[in-house]
C-alpha cells in the first residue's frame, strides 16, 4: 500500500467513528427512548475519545508530515494532507485535560440553560455560563490569534473570518438594511392569519416529501424524520437524512425548515463520496453550508416564480383553508417582515438584526466590557434599539438560543454570512441559466442544482470559502447582492 | 481508582463502541436509506476491530488476569472477573488472520446465500458454504473440543451444552413427539381460515402496542419499529428495541412476532443496569434468552386464558373479520398442527421437526459423512421422513434460512432448548404463583414477569443455564415438561 493509501485507510477509519457519532446523535434527536440517554451520553463520549486517540497517535502525525513534505502528490491527494495537518495541528493545541474541563463545563452550562428555561430565570444558568465564556477565551489564547481574540473563535466555524470582515457587513447592514426595514414597518403591512390555521399534520409531511423530491432530494440516500429542532446530519454523502417539525396550526413552521434542511442536504448529497471520510467530501465552511440552505430557502422557496407552481398543489390540498387565497397572498404571507421576539421565526431581513446582536453582545464579552450577569439588561436593551422590542421574559429574550450554552462562539455571525452568500450566487445562477425564473415557475429545479452541485457541492473542501465565492461571481463577499435582492424584492411586496 | 473500577471502566468502553455497532445495525435494519449500506457495513467494520483491539490489548490482559487472582472481590466482581477472562482467552485463540478470513467468508458466503435465493438455485452459493463450513472445521480445532467437534460449537451458543446432550433431548422428541403428532394429523383438523382475510395494518400495529403494554414492555426504555424480520436490540437495559412486520392477509404474522420479540425485550430490560456492560448485565444464554421469548410467545400468548382477555378487544377492533369467530375458535386456529415448509411459520410442535433436521444436517457435516452439495438432496428426504412434505423448490427448502451462510452452526438446537426451558419455567410458575391462570385471564401478567424478572432476569450471567433451571425447577433441563404441555393443551384442542 503506498503512503496515501495507508494514510487514507487511517483517516477513513476516524471518519468511521466519526460517522458512528452522528447516527448516534441523529437517533438521540429522533427515536430513542428517554431512558436511553444516560448511557446513550456515555456512549458518544467514549467514541469521541476514541477518535481523538486514533488523530492524534504518532504514527499518524509522522504519516501526515512526511506526506506534507511529499512534492509527487497529486493536487487532491495533496489538499486532502494539507487541511488534515492543519486541523491535527489544532487538534494539538488542547490537552487532553483542557478537553475534559470543556466537556465538563459544556454539560453543565447545557443543563443549566435547561434548567434556567424551565424556570424562565437567567441567573440560573449565569454562573455556570460565566465559567464557560472564560474557558472559551483560555481557548483563544490557546489556538492563538491576531488583532482580536474573537478571531480565533469566528475562524473555527468560517475559516480566516475576522471581527474586521464582519464589522464591514454588519456595518452595511446598519447603514443601509436597517432603513430599508423602518421603510417597511412604515409601509401597509401584509395579511398572513391564514397561515395560522388549522392543517393536517400528515397532508403537511406528505406535501413536505413532495417538495424535497421537487429540488432533487434523492430519498435513496437519505430520509425525513421528525425532531424538536429541525437539522441536517450525515454518515457520507449516501446517507444525508433531514429532520423537520409540523405545527397543525402554523403552515410556516414545516414549509420553511423543510426546504431549508433540505438545501443543507442536497449539499451533503452533492459531496464527492469517492473522498469518503477526507477533507475533500466535506463541506467548505459553516457560512457556504448556510449559503445552500439559504439560497433554497430565500431566494427560491420564498420566491413568487416558485409557488407559481406550487401554490396550485398546496391550495389543492388544503382546499378549505386556501380558498380565497391567491398564489399572490401567498407570496406576500411567507415575506411579511416585522419586528420579532425569536430568531428561528424572523422574516429574512430582520433575522440579521437579530444575529447582530448576538455577535456584538459575543465580542463584548469577549473584549470583557460586560459581565454575564449582565447578558439580560443588554440584550433586552439591543432588542429595543434595533427592532423597538420589548423583551417581555428571558426565555423569549436572552435564553432563547442554545448556541452559547454549547460553548458555540462565534458560530451566528455565519448564519448571516450564509445568507449574503446566498443572494450572491443566486444572481450568479440568474445570470448564467437561461430562463431560471421560467424553469423555477414550471418546478423545474434541476439546473439550478446543477449549477450549485458543479460550482460549490463537488469541491468538498478543495477552495476555501472566499476563493470559491470569486470563482463563482467574480469577487469576494459583498453585501450588496443581499441588499440589492431585499429592495427588489421587498420594494414589490411593500410599494415602496 | 481501585483495580477493579479501573477493569470495570475498560471493560464499559468496549461495551460503548459494541452498542455503538448495536444502534448501527438496529438503524440498518429499520430506517437506513438503500444507498447508505456500503459505507455503513465499512463503518461496522471499523467498529469491531476497535473493539477487538481494545479487548485484547496486553495492558487490559495483565489487569484482568491479576484480577482472577484476586480473592478479596465480591462474589459479583469476582463473577464479572471471571466472565470477561473466559471471553478473552477465547478471543485470542482466534489469530486476526483467521478472524478477517472468517469474515470475508461470511461476507462471501451470504451474498452467496441472497443470490442463490433469489435464483432459487442451490449450486450458487455452494462452494462459498463450503468454504465457510471449512473454516468453521478450523474453528473447532482452534477452540479445542472434547468428544465431538460440534460441541466447540454448542459452546458458542449455549456454554456447555453438547451433542451428547441435544440427542438425548432429540431422541426423546423422535421418541414421544413425533408419534403424538402423528396423532393430531390423523384428528380432525381446526379452521383458521379467518385469520387470513384482510386486517387493517395500522390497526394491527395498535394492538401489537396495546399487547406489548400488558406484558409490561417499558415504552420509555424502548420501542417498536418495523423490519423485514423482527428482531430484539438493546443499547442498554434502558434502551432495548424490537421490531416486527405485519400483513395485510395474514393476522397471525404481527401477533407472534410482536409477543416474542416482546419477551426477549422484557429479558433485557429486566438485566440490571447497574452492571452496564458487564457480564452479570448479559442474558445467561440463547438458550434462555429463548425460554423468555417462547414463554410469553407459547406458553402465555397461545393459551386460552390469554385470549379470553384478549379475544373480546381484538373482535372489536376486527369486527367484521371476526364477528362469528368465538374466543376458544380463536385459540384453536392459532394452535392448528400441521406439516409445514417453512421454520419461522411452523406450529409450537412440528417447530422441532425442523431444528432436528437442520441439527442432524450439521452434525453430518462436521462428521464430514456428507458435503456440501448433498445438502438439498438430503434436506428434502429428511422433511420427507419426519414431516411427511415434498420440497418443492430451494427457496422453501435448504435456502430458507440465513444462519448457514452467517457461520452460525450450533445455533439452531437453542431455539428448540429455549422451547424445553420455557416449559419447564411455566410449569414451576403455575405452581408458585397462586391462580396465574385466573390472573392471565383477567389480563393480569404482572406477579408472571415479576417472577421472571426474580428468578432468570435480575441474575444476568451471574448462574450458569444449567444452574438456573435447577434453581428455578429443581432439576436439569427435561423435555418432559414440553412433551406434558403439548399432549395436555393438543391433547384437548384435537380430543386425542
Amino acid at each position: 500500500m503506498s503512503k496515501y493509501e495507508d494514510f487514507k485507510n487511517s483517516i477513513q477509519k476516524i471518519a468511521d467513528v466519526g460517522f458512528a457519532s452522528a447516527v448516534l446523535g441523529w437517533d438521540q434527536e429522533t427515536y430513542m427512548p428517554p431512558k436511553g440517554a444516560e448511557f446513550r451520553s456515555r456512549q458518544l463520549a467514549t467514541l469521541a475519545g476514541i477518535a481523538h486517540g486514533m488523530f492524534t497517535e504518532p504514527t499518524l502525525e509522522k504519516q501526515i508530515r512526511e506526506l506534507a513534505a511529499d512534492k509527487t502528490l497529486g493536487v487532491k491527494e495533496a489538499k486532502n494532507v494539507e487541511l488534515t495537518l492543519e486541523e491535527l495541528d489544532k487538534q494539538k493545541k488542547y490537552s487532553s485535560d483542557f478537553v475534559e474541563e470543556m466537556s465538563r463545563s459544556v454539560s453543565a452550562c447545557f443543563s443549566g440553560w435547561n434548567e434556567a428555561r424551565e424556570k424562565n430565570d437567567f441567573k440560573v444558568f449565569s454562573s455556570s455560563l460565566e465559567k464557560l465564556i472564560d474557558l472559551k477565551k483560555k481557548e483563544c489564547e490557546l489556538l492563538g490569534y491576531t488583532e482580536h481574540p474573537y478571531n480565533a473563535l469566528l475562524d473555527q466555524y468560517e475559516k480566516k473570518l475576522t471581527v474586521k470582515d464582519v464589522d464591514v457587513l454588519f456595518n452595511q447592514v446598519r447603514a443601509e438594511l436597517v432603513p430599508f426595514v423602518k421603510k417597511i414597518f412604515a409601509a401597509k403591512q401584509v395579511n398572513d392569519d391564514f397561515f395560522y390555521q388549522q392543517y393536517d399534520k400528515q397532508k403537511q409531511w406528505d406535501f413536505g416529501i413532495e417538495i424535497l423530491k421537487q429540488m432533487g432530494y434523492d430519498f435513496e440516500a437519505g430520509r425525513q424524520d421528525v425532531s424538536a429542532h429541525p437539522f441536517t446530519t450525515n454518515f457520507n454523502a449516501r446517507d444525508v437524512r433531514v429532520t423537520t417539525r409540523t405545527s397543525e396550526n402554523n403552515l410556516s413552521e414545516m414549509l420553511w425548515s423543510c426546504i431549508h434542511e433540505g438545501g443543507h442536504a442536497l449539499y451533503e448529497q452533492g459531496l464527492p463520496a469517492e473522498e469518503y471520510g477526507l477533507p475533500l467530501s466535506e463541506a467548505v465552511s459553516l457560512g457556504i453550508h448556510e449559503s445552500q440552505s439559504r439560497l433554497w430557502e430565500n431566494n427560491v422557496g420564498r420566491s413568487l416564480a416558485y409557488w407559481k407552481n406550487n401554490f396550485p398543489r398546496i391550495q389543492q390540498i388544503f382546499p378549505e383553508q386556501l380558498k380565497s387565497v391567491s398564489a399572490e397572498q401567498f407570496y406576500f404571507a411567507m415575506n411579511k417582515v416585522e419586528p420579532s421576539l425569536i430568531r428561528t421565526n424572523a422574516d429574512e431581513l430582520t433575522y440579521h438584526f437579530h444575529i447582530m446582536i448576538r455577535y456584538e453582545i459575543e465580542k463584548l464579552l469577549l473584549e470583557e466590557k460586560i459581565k454575564v450577569a449582565e447578558l439580560p439588561e443588554i440584550w433586552n436593551a439591543k432588542y429595543k434599539e434595533y427592532l423597538n422590542i420589548d423583551v417581555p421574559d428571558a426565555r423569549q429574550g436572552v435564553l432563547q438560543d442554545v448556541h452559547w450554552s454549547h460553548g458555540s462562539l462565534g458560530y451566528f455571525p455565519t448564519y448571516s454570512i450564509g445568507s449574503f452568500y446566498a443572494a450572491q450566487f443566486f444572481a450568479q445562477a440568474e445570470k448564467q441559466i437561461n430562463g431560471l425564473k421560467n424553469q423555477i415557475e414550471k418546478g423545474e429545479l434541476k439546473n439550478l442544482l446543477n449549477f450549485l452541485r458543479e460550482k460549490v457541492h463537488k469541491h468538498g473542501k478543495m477552495y476555501s470559502a472566499q476563493a470559491l465565492c470569486e470563482q463563482i461571481s467574480g469577487e469576494k463577499l459583498n453585501f450588496t447582492y443581499f441588499m440589492n435582492y431585499a429592495k427588489e424584492k421587498y420594494g414589490k411586496i411593500y410599494n415602496l
